[in-house]
């Protein structure tokens, strides 16, 4: 490990994408609970559609023109839209909620745990995402994913890519910025804590959006690490 | 498991004294790390005043007369003090920040791993300790606490026995205040969850304070679950 990386003492992972398939796991799930229901409705467009609605609906939030708003709610905004767009109109309170809570119910990508467990042995690792900390934790029990750490842009109040979430994570870690590495299939992720001093790790997800959308995977030299999966990015952190 | 504890779906555990033996982990550190000193400290006594300065140090801040402080930095000032006391003077800094540090590296009563292993099949476990969330984290690691997630006064701003601490708490694991359990070796902690409607269990541990001070340990009506130790409860609570 060279000698920039030394001072590294926790590492904070974006979530959607970069540590889970949301994608793939929505659509899993929606077409083997629609395998009884017979539903005309083509889930990958859905699962699609359903994560458009994600950076607007925490625009509002950012821009403040709605308070500080849970993401389990503005999901289940976004998802009642849906339901309406899709004709899904026999649902329940209860059954609604459990569909919203799919996003709790999210699957790793193959490498994360492996990885994970890995670079535990070295490193605090801790979630910061823009999920709210209970959907972190059932996620985290679901999935079997080993954080030391649920740490969430709703302990700011302030969702990411806004400055505050990094600089609680940081706050609440006890660590400078710069014993700090986010890691992140997003670049816009990593910029945003790269310009507050954070070490930055791209792990690019080619499939997050599904085969045929085309992701920009290309390094950045302002970028620290570049890693193909967790379990290179330990193999670079030397926990092997 | 009586239809009065169905509901239950996490519970928030008190950690020290409750989870682990500060007062024992305190006494051995200082004991190996003076066995090369031979300072004439006894460490019983410097234990039980380095614990005796938690509460009035954080009364300084639920009162209002200093802004919010990490616990480390409130253990941190009761420690420059006893360190002058019992003449303690050959420290540099970061020897002064690990010694204080012993607060991150207590060990869990005999009980604990394998009762919150149990437990944990069944219910989101959480910390919700005065300690800060890095001190949680870190002793986490030590111990090897499986908690699902730490939760801590910190992320209120409001040390126990102050309600928003325990409100906050539910807030973040999404619940109702009556879908948590409360576990601790303490009445007050109990009492405060009680008064918000939080269900409570109470684990006495009775050699907190060494084998030589009483403790009350007797039931009272207003507690949910009287356990002898985290095995009894998830027995109680039907997780074996």
């Amino acid at each position: 490990m060279v000698n920039h990386f030394r001072d590294i003492k926790a590492l904070t992972f974006d979530v959607f994408g970069t540590v889970v398939d949301w994608r793939g796991s929505i659509i899993n799930e929606c077409k083997s609970w629609d395998k009884t229901r017979h539903l005309q409705v083509n889930w990958e467009e859905f699962a699609d559609e359903w994560r458009s609605e994600y950076g607007p609906s925490m625009n509002l939030v950012r821009n403040g023109e709605i308070p500080w708003t849970k993401l389990d709610d503005l999901h289940m905004s976004s998802l009642l839209k849906l339901l309406q767009k899709y004709e899904i109109t026999n649902l329940n309170k209860s059954e609604i909620e459990h569909f919203n809570k799919i996003w709790h119910r999210l699957n790793p990508w193959p490498d994360a745990i492996t990885g994970l467990l890995k670079l535990k042995k070295k490193f605090t690792i801790a979630t910061l995402s823009n999920g709210n900390v209970s959907l972190l934790t059932n996620m985290a029990k679901w999935g079997k994913l080993p954080w030391d750490c649920i740490l969430s842009a709703e302990l700011s109040g302030h969702y990411k890519r806004d400055p505050e979430a990094y600089i609680k994570a940081a706050e609440l870690l006890s660590l400078e910025r710069n014993e700090i590495m986010m890691v992140a299939a997003h670049k816009d992720d990593l910029s945003a804590a790269n310009n507050l001093g954070m070490k930055t790790c791209f792990v690019p997800r080619p499939f997050e959006h599904g085969i045929s959308r085309k992701i920009d995977s290309s390094p950045e030299d302002w970028i620290d690490i570049f890693a193909s999966d967790f379990i290179d990015l330990a193999s670079q952190l030397c926990c092997d």
